[in-house]
C-alpha cells in the first residue's frame, strides 16, 4: 500500500490493521478464517515499548496442527475460539514512545515467548525455564494468523535486506535446533547423530552443521524424509533404522568410538531409550523432542560413558544469532520451505498439513500485504 | 618391624611381603582368610614404573560385600576365587628402576582402577570411561587385602604426615563424591540435594559443601543415618522421605526455588523417577547409584527445568585433590569410619558388614605391618 | 523505636527518616555530617517494585576512603557534594504496591548497583557489566550513609535471623571473593593463590576455600595483614613476598606444578606482571584489582601454560549466596570486622580509615535505630 | 615405486628410505639438500608402537624460514645442522609390532610434536603444554624435509580418501586455528575479530566459521592479504586498519555491542594492546600470535568487559577433528595453499618464502614418491 507519490503510507497500513480477519481455531477440527473483533481491541493497546506489526509470513508448526486435530497439547486445552500460528515475520507499522531500536518499516521477526521480565529465571538470563511465560497459539494466548499484532521490542528482531520473510518465518524452528546446539557445546569436528528427520530433526541437523560438527548421521523411518536431509549438505548421512543398524554404522565410521553428540529430536519413547547406545565416551546427549510419557532408558550405558544429558525447552537468546547466521550464509533454510499458501486457503493449508505429506518439511502462509 | 638401631627393616618386610595370606571370596557366601599361592608369584614382577606396597588399611566397600553374598555384580560374576578389597592405604616398601616420584618408607594410598594408557579416553583425560580399565576385586581381578600388591607409580599417591592411613583408605570412596561435585560444577552458595544417606550419600554430602554448596538436604528412609549426616555439619538437612515431603521442604526453603543440583547416591529405581521434582530451573542432575535394570522418569519435568544430568561412572584424577583436602581439613572423613577390625578377624568384619548395622557407615580393616 | 504496647511502630520511624542526616563528602578531603535536604526529598518517591529501608550497619569501603582522599577514581569525580557508602544492611520500612518478596520489618541488605533492566547485558544475565548500571557513592550517584533509602526489591535481599547487620553489611565486599571464586570455576582440591592480603584478598581467600580449594597462599608486603589471613583459616599459607618467593614455595609444595588459579587482589602493577610465574599448566588467572594504568606481562608465560584469564567487574547475582553461605556457616566474615564506629562518630572513622591501621580489616558505622 | 605386478613395492619403498636426502638447515641463511648420515641411522629404529612413513608433502611454515633468515627463535637456537619442516603427510611403509589402527599404505599426516606419555599435562588430556614435549624441526630436533620419518602410531593419522596430500599437510597449521576456535568455546552466531591475515589468521578465521561464527571481521595492514580473506567466505569481512578503525566498523555493524571473540593472529605487542577495544561485554580473547616481549594492555578495557582470555599453545586432541573437517567439506583449506615446489627445489622454495610475497598464504614441497 503505497501512497502516490511511492512512499508507503503507515497511516493507511493502520486503518487496514483494524480489520483482524484471522484464523480461528474454533474448537477441535474446527478452523475457520474470520473476523476477530476481539483481537482487534486488543491490538488497540500499543505500550511505550512496545510495536505494532504488519505480518508477512506465517509458518505451519506442528504444535499448530496439533491443537486443531486434538484440541490440546497435554495440559494445555483448547476452551475457546484461538488464533493459531507462531513462526511470523512482517513490517513494523508503529512504534511505542521509548522504543530506540526500530522503527516504521523496519522488516522484522519475532519471539513467540514474551516471559515475565522480574521473574528470577529471565534475571539469570533463561527467560524460557520461566513458568510465567506466555506463547504464541498456547491457550488461552492467542497467534498471529491474523493482519497484526503488538509485540514487546524487546522479542522483535530487525532483519537485513538479505533475509526474506520467508527465512526469517523460519528463525522460530531454526532457533530451537541452534539452541540444542549450543547447549550441547559442540567441538569443532565433532560428530553427531540427530534422530528424527522431522523439521526439528532437519533444522537441527543444520545447526550441528553450522555450530562445528565435521558430520552428522540423521535417522529416520522414512526414506523420503531421509531424502531431503541427504540433500542438505554432504555432511550429512541419512540412516534408515528399518534397514540400517544406527549404532553399528556409527560405530564403524568412527573406529568405535562412536558420536560425540547425540541429538533426539523424534519425541518417540522408543528412541530415547537407545539414545545412549549411539554415543562416546564423554559425550552428550541433548533432548529435545517432547514426551508425553515418562520415558525408560538403561542408566548404565548413560554411566558407562559418563554421558552429560542437556533438556531443551524452548530456546533463550538466539533470535538474533539466527537471523546472524541467514544473513551470513552460515546456514541456509530456504531447502526446508517446500509449500506455500496465500492467507485465503490457510484453513486448506492446515488440512495439507494435517494430513502429513512426505516430501514437505515447512509450509508458510503468506499475508496479504 | 624395625632393626635394633630403629630404622625400618625394608629386606625384613619384602620377605614378610612373601607369605601373602590374603582374604579370599572362595565362592558366593563362602570366604576364608588363607594363603594364596597365585597372587603371590603374581607379586613378585616389579615393572620400572611400578612400586610394591604393604597394605597398612582397607575399607569394605558395598561392592566386596555383594560380591561376597550375591557372587556377582551385573555382568561381573566369581568364577574363581578373589582376593576382596579395593580401598587402600599402605607403606612403599619396594620401587621399580624408573619410579621418581616416590621412595621405600613413603606413606602412600592407592586408585584401584588401572586404564590402558594408550587407550583415546585416557589418552583425553577421561581413564575412568577407558573400557579396557582393570579394577581390583572386580573379577577376574584381585583385590588387596593381602600383605602387599605392586602397583604403578602413576595411581599411587603420597600421603602427608597428618592424613592417617584409616583417612587415606577413606579416599576411595571420596573420590566418588568429590568426582561427582566436580562434575556438577557447582557454585559457590548453590544449594543441594543428596538422596541416599548411605557411605556414598555421605561422601557425596561432604564433597558438595566442601565444593561450594551452602545448603546439603541428605534424603534416606533410615532415621539412623541421617541422624549420622546431620552431625557432619551444620549445614547439612536431614530429611526422612516417610515423614517428610523433600520436594515441599526444598521448595519452601529455596522461596519456591528449588535446589540446585540433586545428587542421586541411592541406586533406587523410585528415587531416579523423582531428582527432576526438587530441581530448580537450569539445575543439575548428578547420577551416582549403579542401576541394574532400565529406569523410568517424566522427561517433561526435566524439560521444563532445562536440567543438566551429569552420570557419574568413579571417578578420574580426583585422589591427588581428596588428599590435598583431608590435609588440609577441607573435608573430614573421620566421623565415617565407625568400625574397625584386624586382619585376623576380617571373615567376621564381612559378616557384620553383610548384617548392614544401621549405626555404622565405614568400616575397614587393619593388616598387621 | 517501639510503641507503648512494644511493638515496632514504623509510622514513626518513617517520620524519623525524614530528617536525613548524612555523611557528605562536600570535596577532596572535606566530610560533614549535616542534613542533606535534596537526598531526604528524593527519599520520598517510592515506586511499586521498591522497599524503603531503614540503614543499621554500613561498611567503610577502599574506594569511599579514596574519594575522601583523592576526590575521585578514573573517570568518577566528585564535582559535588555526595553522601558516601555502599556497604549497607538494614530494615525493610515500607513497600511499594508490587512487592511481593518483602515486607515491614524484614531484615535485608542491598546491592549498591541498579542496572538498566532493559539493557542486553542485564538481559543476558551480566547485568554487572551494563555500562548504564547506577552504582551508590559512585558520582553522581549519592551512597546510603544517611537514615533511609529507597531501593528496587530485585535488589533487596531478607536475611535468615542468624544473620546480624553487621555480617550482612559485608556481604557487598564478600560478593567480589564470591564472584571471583565463582568465575575460576573452582574444582574440589584446587590449590590457589590469592595476591594481597586487604581487605578483597581476604575475602577472595575465603571464597576460594569455600568454592572447593583445599589450600590457598595469601602473598602480601605487610606482616600484620598476613597474620590476619592465617588466622581464618588452617589452610590458608602466608607469604610474606618480601621474605619468601611466592614462585618457589608453590612450585615446591605442589611438586612443581603451580597453583591452579591465581588470584589477583592487589591492583599493583608489579604483582600483575607476576601472575603467570606460580600458575599450573592449564591453570586460571583472576584479576580483582583495579589497574588504573596499562599493565605489562610476559605473554610467553601465559601461552606456555594455556592459561585462562578472567577478569571481574563486582559480581552478579551472587547476593542472594553469599547471605546462604553466611547463614550455614559455609563463610565466616566475623574475624574480618574489626572496629566499629557510631554514625556521630563517622567522620573520625574515615579519619582512622584513611590512616590505614595495618591491624584492621573492615571498619563498620552503626546508624542509630 | 611399483612391481611389475603393479602392486606397490613397500621392500623397495624402505630401501630407497635409506637415502636420506635432506634439507638442512646448516646455521643461520645456510640451507643445503643433502645426505644427512646421522638422520639416516637415527630412522633405524622402528619402536614396536612406531610407524615408518614415507613423506610426500611438507608445508613451508614461518617458523622454518625464521630459523633460516635468524638462526633461532627465542630460546630455541640453532646450533648444529638441523633438518627443517613440521607440516607433514605422507604414506605408511613399515609399522611396529604392536601397531593396530594403521598399515602399509595407508595415506597419513603426522603430530610434529610428541609429549612424554607420562607426564601429568599429557594424562590430564593438555599434552601440548607439557614442557618435555618434543617438536620436529625445533632444536634440537630434526624435522621432517627427508624421505622418511619414524613417528609414534599415537600422533599418525590415517586420510580418508578424499583428503589429499597438500591438503593434509595443512592439518598441522589448521589445528592452531581449530584449537583456538575450540578454546574461546564459540556459540552459533558468534561475532568474531580475527587480528591478522597471515597464514595463521586465515585459518583461524576458517576455523572460526566452521566452529559456528556467524561472522568474521579480519583485519591486517595488507590489502592483498586482505583480498584472500575475503575471497575464503562470504562471511568474512575484511578491515584495512591504515584506512578503516576496526572499532568502530565493528560497533556499528553489531548495533554497539562487538564482537564476541576476538582471535589476536599477529603475534605484534600493537595489536595486542588493542584486543578489548573491539570486543562485547562478556566476551572472549583469544592469544594466538607469539610475543617475544612483555607486552602491554588496558587492565581496565578488560575489566568493564569482564572478558575471558584464552592463551594458545599449540593443539592437543585436533588432528583428527582436522581430518574429519577437511574430508566432509566443513573446512576447505585449498586456496590457502598457493605455490607448490618440488623437493629437488626446496632451498629455491625457502628463498621465496623468506622474501614474503604479499599474494602466497602457504608453500609446500612435494618429496619424490
Amino acid at each position: 500500500m503505497r501512497s502516490r507519490s511511492g512512499a508507503i503510507d503507515w497511516r493507511a497500513q493502520k486503518r487496514k490493521a483494524g480489520l483482524m480477519k484471522s484464523l480461528v481455531l474454533e474448537r477441535k477440527d474446527a478452523l475457520s478464517l474470520r473476523d476477530f473483533p476481539e483481537i482487534s481491541r486488543a491490538e488497540e493497546a500499543l505500550g511505550p515499548r512496545d510495536v505494532r506489526v504488519k505480518l508477512h509470513t506465517v509458518g505451519i508448526c506442528g504444535s499448530d496442527v496439533h491443537y486443531y486435530t486434538h484440541g490440546r497439547i497435554g495440559p494445555f486445552v483448547v476452551n475457546a475460539p484461538m488464533i493459531l500460528g507462531h513462526e511470523a515475520s512482517g513490517t513494523v507499522i508503529e512504534v511505542g514512545a521509548e522504543v530506540t531500536t526500530l522503527k516504521e518499516g523496519d522488516r522484522v521477526c519475532m519471539e513467540p515467548g514474551i516471559p515475565d521480565p522480574n521473574s528470577r529465571a529471565t534475571r539469570l538470563g533463561m527467560y524460557n525455564v520461566d513458568p510465567a511465560v506466555r506463547f504464541w497459539a498456547t491457550p488461552p494466548v492467542h497467534g498471529i494468523l491474523r493482519p497484526t499484532c503488538v509485540h514487546p521490542e524487546a522479542f522483535t528482531y530487525k532483519l537485513p535486506d538479505n533475509v526474506s520473510f520467508a527465512e526469517a518465518a523460519m528463525v522460530e524452528p531454526l532457533a530451537v535446533g541452534v539452541h540444542a546446539a549450543t547447549k550441547a557445546r559442540v567441538k569443532p569436528g565433532d560428530v553427531a547423530v540427530v534422530m528424527g528427520a522431522g523439521p526439528i530433526g532437519l533444522v537441527t541437523a543444520l545447526s550441528a552443521l553450522a555450530a562445528g560438527c565435521a558430520r552428522v548421521y540423521v535417522s529416520d523411518l522414512s526414506d523420503a524424509k531421509l531424502e531431503i536431509a541427504a540433500s542438505l549438505s554432504q555432511a550429512i548421512t541419512p540412516v534408515n533404522i528399518r534397514s540400517e543398524n544406527l549404532v553399528e554404522t556409527v560405530q564403524r565410521e568412527t573406529d568405535g568410538w562412536g558420536a560425540d553428540i547425540v541429538f533426539e529430536a523424534t519425541g518417540s519413547p522408543q528412541a530415547a531409550a537407545q539414545v545412549f547406545e549411539p554415543l562416546a565416551p564423554g559425550g552428550c546427549v541433548v533432548m529435545i523432542g517432547g514426551q508425553p510419557d515418562p520415558i525408560s532408558y538403561d542408566a548404565g550405558a548413560a554411566m558407562v560413558r559418563e554421558a552429560r544429558v542437556e533438556n531443551i525447552f524452548r530456546y533463550a537468546h538466539v533470535f538474533p544469532r539466527c537471523v546472524g547466521m541467514l544473513a551470513s550464509g552460515a546456514i541456509d533454510v530456504k531447502p526446508l520451505i517446500t509449500r506455500t499458501f496465500s492467507f485465503d486457503d490457510s484453513v486448506h493449508a492446515f488440512e495439507v498439513a494435517a494430513s502429513a505429506p512426505a516430501g514437505d518439511v515447512k509450509m508458510q502462509i503468506e499475508l496479504p500485504q
